[in-house]
Parts: structure tokens; C-alpha cells; sequence
């Protein structure tokens, strides 16, 4: 089995103005849809970021990728290293987190190697990863402040504004109401602490059996995380990258018992090691678009276990073959015992035929393959290809972006 | 496809008295010899020790396994820790290092999982392990001290004593003749260090490019270690063990520049944060029979390269099975640079039909599978068999060993 052919479109999907503390979404989020194909007439399928580095590292390297054999994954590193010697990071210079351009490019296309494999011997991919301990997933519903919807031509709002603590109670009511959520997570940073301490008090009231959870980004310096802290005690179930870097994430974590969960301190394997030896954090997330793939993610897994750290799952913006391969994922390791993240419920678009699944109790099955068990619902491709060309957006920039909600707004992590 | 029925059988296998410092080999070595058998009519293949814990670990979680998917790697666990709960390590409590029953049998059976599913996918072990970044796997001679065997009941002894410098050059020469080894590695801990730093040099001497590396298995103290690597500065590609736990590794490489490897101090994936926070070892021992399977034995190849670790791999003495398998770890770890340790040399016998491979420049072509690529030659394990039940031995111990040939013995690490 040889690769022959790589079709990469990038896609523009409708997106409402989530808020964070860097500042807000676009009025569409970027996806790459990857086709890979093989000399068998085998399609493997991919989905990663669609911004302008990720989308050039993709088609740069797919052009190198022809007569690979999906089951060499050395020589899919090896090839990728060798396109791109000196991509550097996916994001601008300032980001809170950087991923590196071989690290995202490699792992978009291991998962349409995996698929393939799945796909030529009739196993779905949790069975190539070692197996599932489950087959039901856990997903948390994913809590944004929001401006109401500005410029409705890509797409209607959701939910309009949200910027109190009373209107984000609302929200997390309609999202446990129509997905079931056991788990609520907050995207922080966008209101003074003592705001989102008073949402985070209201949602416990409210949702007294529910884990909740919050990640302001980096926007709290330690001693205004530490008093957070100390208010949310007993509410929360993790506190996800409360201040910038690891040096003041093991400052924190030293004067508190709350478990720290990161998905900027620690993004790749070598920041493994000073994160326990600093003791900088207790909960790792899991992404299958940067741990170098599905397999990096389940070894991630099992470095966490050694390392008696928890693991969880991160988010971005996504569709239908990426929260497969989520599904695969959280299937695959055994430790990932919190319910992951997802963007999924603020889009209402699919890329793939079964179209959009239904959460029960929050969960979804895993989906039963062969390889991811989706398949690519070409007529949706089409027609998301054309919003991107039409939206014209290229690169995401909340920054920018939020000068349209907050003319005044200055990008400063942390803020308090 | 799903595990009908696992036969295991105890082989003996005869062996020579080669010394380290806890004692002497036995005059057989135990391995046992694992098939496992599916719906599908196939038959996968593994190797693994034949001692008395290991050997009762198998048998006990064999008989938990039927009907498990080969694919499902976390099934396999759950069922080997559920079997044997409380089982222990496979060594005496006096051992230098204890690998768990649970980690052994574990990695047994799931090489035969791997074997199955090459076996059914028609691919070579390698490229379910990610790829071969090689096809010739290199392997080092492995010197030991000896003393001519006594009893030659079970086999003839192979080149009779071998106790001082220059004998362990002629035992060298002879490796280096039959097998082209590039690099030799001396089991030491067994003369005093002059002679064991004596030896080294004379090989140096001889070998003016080979690599060399000496194990003494924690026989010296720190000082005593120091003052070794002083007098074998730039004679040594790497030294393995010289010193007897974490702590005594860390003192001892804080003081030298010589790279430290072990398969002693860090022999699970947990062990490593703790040597690499001390800074204890530079290089670790991979080895598929306890690093939880072929699959570990990878993911200990990506931990290392993160941590900045080298890997070199370990060896007991082994069959052809191993051999394989070996081969297969090697080829899809990159960043496994040295050559192999091996026993093979040490034994005659052979339990695969291809029979015994011909080293070339001490290298050996990884088997193209599928699966290991070796099949079962049952009369010559029939044979071993036969040779284990009429040896009587059910369990290793060198010490004992020792005292047939150094009636006054006494086992000491340190011992210098």
C-alpha cells in the first residue's frame, strides 16, 4: 500500500464570537480536510488547522509524501523534517503556546495513515492504538463569554452575548439541556477575577453534581491565581494554565492543593521532564493535531502514568473527523479519566455523511471504523471550501478581531 | 480474530559458566517458549524467561486469556493484572534489579499478539512498531569471564577458561573472527578492577576502532568506579551499571564526563523522571521482555529521545525468537544507536526453522515477516524440552552456581 495522491482543502466554517483573553473568534474558524490516497483505491481521511502556516507546512509536505507506505511512520517523520527543516511554530511569535509546524503537519497526516491501516484491515483505529477501555466518551460542555454576533453574513449568532455571570448560567443550562454535560468548562480571562469567581459560584449552585472547570488562559499573575484559588475551593475539579509559564504555574502549584491543568506550559514531550521536576502541573491535555498524532497522544498517555500525572483532553474549533479521531483517542487511553473538551456544539456545520452525531449524557460511541468510521461528505467540503474563499480569512487573529467588539482593547496576558 | 488456546513449554537450553559479579551461569539457561493460537487458524510466536515466577506468571495468565482480541492491548493488561495481583517481581528479593511478573508476562504474550497480527496482515513486526529506520541491526560481542565448565552432561563447554586480560583478548579475537562485531562489551565485576581496567586496555590496543563498553553490574563503589573511568578516559563508549543504585550512579556521573547507561537503576518507564532529575544514567537499556512488550520498547526509544537519554539494548541469554524480535525493536527504534548486546553467541541451539543466522560484520538482517518472520521448529523445542525436564534446573541462580566453582564465594555488590 503506497500513497499516491493527497487532496488538501481548506474550509471556513461559521464561527460566533468566543471570547478569551487574547480577544475573540473570527466570524469563521479554518479547517484542513485531508484526502490521502493509495495505489489500493483506499481514502484516508484527515482534519487539522486551516490557518496559513498549517495549511502551507500540509501542501508542502504532501508533495513529498507520494509512494509512502502508511505504515512507516519513521518515514513520514522523516520526510516531514525534511520539507520543512525550519517551519518554526504554527503561531505568531507571541502566542501563549507554541506547536511546531512538523509536530502539526506530522500529526494531521499519521491520522490519515491510521485511518488507512484501519480502513485495509476492517479494524476501527482504537484497535491499531492498543484497544479501547471504553467505547462511550465523555465530553464537557465548553463555556464561552461572547459578544452578540456583529456581522451575520457567514452565519447566524448562537446564544447572542454572554457576558455576566447570570447569562453564562443560561448558557451552561441550554448546553446541559440539549448534549446532557456532566462536566462544565469555562474559557476565562475575559472578565475581572471576581466575575468569573461569582460565575464559577453560580454554576456550583446550580450544577451541584457537575465537575466544573475553568482556564483563563494565562491571565491571572500567581497571587491574583492564588486568591481565585482560595475562593474556588472545593468547586473546581481542575484549574486549567491560570498564569503564563511554567516557572509561575510551579510557582502556584507550590502554595495550593488544586490540581493545575495545562495545555500551553507543556505541549510537547521534552517539556515533560522540567514540568515534574518542577512540579509546574498535575494534569496534562491530550491533542491528537500536536502530540505527533494519534500515537504521540496515546503515548502521552502512558508517560503521564509513569509521571503520576492525570491527562485530559484539549480543544480547538473542529468537525466531524476530528472529534472522530477524539473518540478514537479517548477510547485508547486508559487513563484519560476527565471528560474532554470540545468546540463541537458552537458550529452546526459537518463534513461527514453520518452527520452530526448525538451527545447522550454528554457522551458519544466511539465511532466502530473500519479506521475512523467516518467518510467525507464531499458536497459539505464544497461548499465550505467556497466560504473560505469567499470569507477571505486566512489566519486567525482574536486579537484583531476583538478591536471590532473593543476598539480600545490592549493584548495582555496576564491581565490581573 | 480471538486467542483460542496458548501452550507454553519450558525449555532447557545448555549453557557455560560465564562469570559476573553475583556469580556464574548454570550449566542450562531456562527460557520458555510461548504459541498462541487463534479462531483464525494462526499461530503466534514468543520467547521469554523460563524461570520459576516468570514460568508460573504465564501459566496463570494464559489461562485468562482465551478469547481475547490480539488487537487489544489494554484487554491483555487488565487481564494479566487481574490474574496476578499481588504476583511480584520475577527475581529473589536479593536481586540488583527486579523486573515485575506482571511487566514480564505482559511483554511475553504481547509479542505474540504483535506476531498474530503481522501474521494476519502480512506485514513484517517492524511496521506495526512505526517503521524500520534500518534493515541491518548491529550487534556487539559480548565478552565474559569463564571458567571452564566442569559438568558436560547437558552440552560442551565453548573456549574453556577465561581468566585474566589476555585470555580475554583471544575470546575477543574469536568473537570478532566468527561474527565481525564492531564493538565488544565485557561483563565485568569478576577480577579485581586493575585487571578488569588491564583487560580493557589490551583491548583497546587490539581493537583500536571497535567500540567497548564494560558492565560490572554495580560491583564498584563510587571511588572505586572514578578512578576506573580516569584510567579508562576515551577508551569507553559508554560504562553500564559500574555503581549499585540510583544514588551511587548520580555520585558517580556528577564527577566524570564519561556517558553512564543501566539497565539496572531505570528499568521502568516510572524510574526515568527520578534519573533524569538526579542526572543518574545518560543511555537506557531498552528490552522488549520487560519494557511492556515491543510497543514499549518503542515508546522507551521516544521517552529517551525527549528526556536526551540514549538507548542501547539489553540481553539475557535467548533463542531465536528473541533474536527476531530484537531485530524488529531495533529497526523501529531511531534513535537506538549502538549496537545490540547478545548472548546468542553463547549458545549452539536453535528452536526457529531457519536455524541459527549468520552474523555479517555483526550485523544481522532484520526477518521481512510477517510478523517475527520465524517460525517454530517444534522437534528442536521437543528436544529443549526434554533436556529441561532432565536438568532439573527450574530456576536461576548464579550464586549458587558460583560456589561449585569458589567453594568460599560470597556475594558482595559492591564489591570494590
Amino acid at each position: 500500500m503506497r500513497i499516491t495522491e493527497i487532496t488538501i482543502t481548506p474550509i471556513a466554517v461559521p464561527d460566533v464570537p468566543l471570547a478569551n483573553t487574547k480577544g475573540v473568534h473570527q466570524s469563521v474558524f479554518l479547517r484542513s480536510v485531508i484526502e490521502m490516497r493509495t495505489d489500493t483505491g483506499l481514502v484516508g481521511l484527515s482534519e487539522s488547522y486551516g490557518a496559513k502556516r498549517t495549511l502551507d507546512g500540509l501542501r508542502a509536505a504532501a508533495l513529498a509524501l507520494e509512494g509512502l507506505d502508511p505504515y512507516d511512520l519513521r518515514d513520514l517523520r522523516r520526510r516531514i523534517e525534511t520539507t520543512l527543516p525550519d517551519a518554526g511554530g504554527i503561531n505568531a511569535p507571541t502566542a501563549l503556546a507554541d506547536h511546531q509546524v512538523v509536530d502539526v503537519v506530522y500529526s494531521a497526516f499519521e491520522l490519515a495513515c491510521m485511518d488507512l491501516r484501519g480502513k485495509e484491515v476492517g479494524r476501527p483505529l482504537y484497535d491499531l492504538l492498543g484497544g479501547a477501555v471504553r467505547k462511550q466518551i465523555g465530553f464537557g460542555g465548553y463555556l464561552f463569554f461572547k459578544f452578540a454576533k456583529q456581522d451575520l453574513t457567514f452565519g447566524p449568532d448562537i446564544m447572542g452575548e454572554v457576558m455576566t455571570p447570570d447569562a453564562m448560567v443560561a448558557q451552561a443550562r441550554e448546553f446541559v439541556g440539549a448534549y446532557g454535560f456532566q462536566s462544565l468548562k469555562l474559557k476565562g480571562g475575559v472578565l475581572e477575577p471576581d466575575a468569573e469567581v461569582e460565575t464559577m459560584l453560580k454554576l456550583r449552585e446550580v450544577f451541584p453534581h457537575h465537575a466544573l472547570r475553568i482556564d483563563p488562559m494565562g491571565a491571572w499573575t500567581v497571587p491574583t491565581a492564588k486568591k481565585i484559588v482560595d475562593q474556588l475551593d472545593g468547586v473546581l475539579e481542575y484549574l486549567e494554565d491560570p498564569c503564563r509559564g511554567m516557572d509561575a504555574m510551579a510557582e502556584l502549584s507550590a502554595q495550593i492543593d488544586m490540581p493545575l491543568a495545562t495545555n500551553l506550559v507543556v505541549v510537547e514531550f521534552e517539556q515533560i521532564f522540567e514540568a515534574v521536576r518542577k512540579n509546574a502541573v498535575q494534569i496534562i491535555l491530550s491533542d491528537h493535531h500536536y502530540w505527533r498524532g494519534p500515537t504521540g497522544a496515546i503515548q502521552l498517555g502512558e508517560v503521564c502514568r509513569a509521571a503520576g500525572l492525570g491527562v485530559s483532553m484539549h480543544s480547538n474549533s473542529h468537525l466531524g473527523i476530528s472529534l472522530a479521531a477524539m473518540c478514537h483517542v479517548a477510547a485508547a487511553t486508559p487513563n484519560l479519566t476527565y471528560d474532554c473538551d470540545t468546540h463541537y456544539p458552537w458550529s452546526t456545520k459537518e463534513i461527514v455523511t453520518s452527520g452530526r452525531p448525538v451527545f447522550e449524557n454528554g457522551m458519544l460511541r466511539v465511532p466502530e471504523g473500519p479506521g475512523l468510521g467516518v467518510e467525507l461528505d464531499h458536497e459539505a467540503v464544497a461548499d465550505l471550501h467556497d466560504l473560505y474563499n469567499q470569507a477571505m480569512v486566512r489566519d486567525r487573529d482574536d486579537t484583531d478581531e476583538m478591536l471590532k467588539y473593543v476598539p480600545d482593547y490592549v493584548r495582555k496576558v496576564p491581565r490581573w
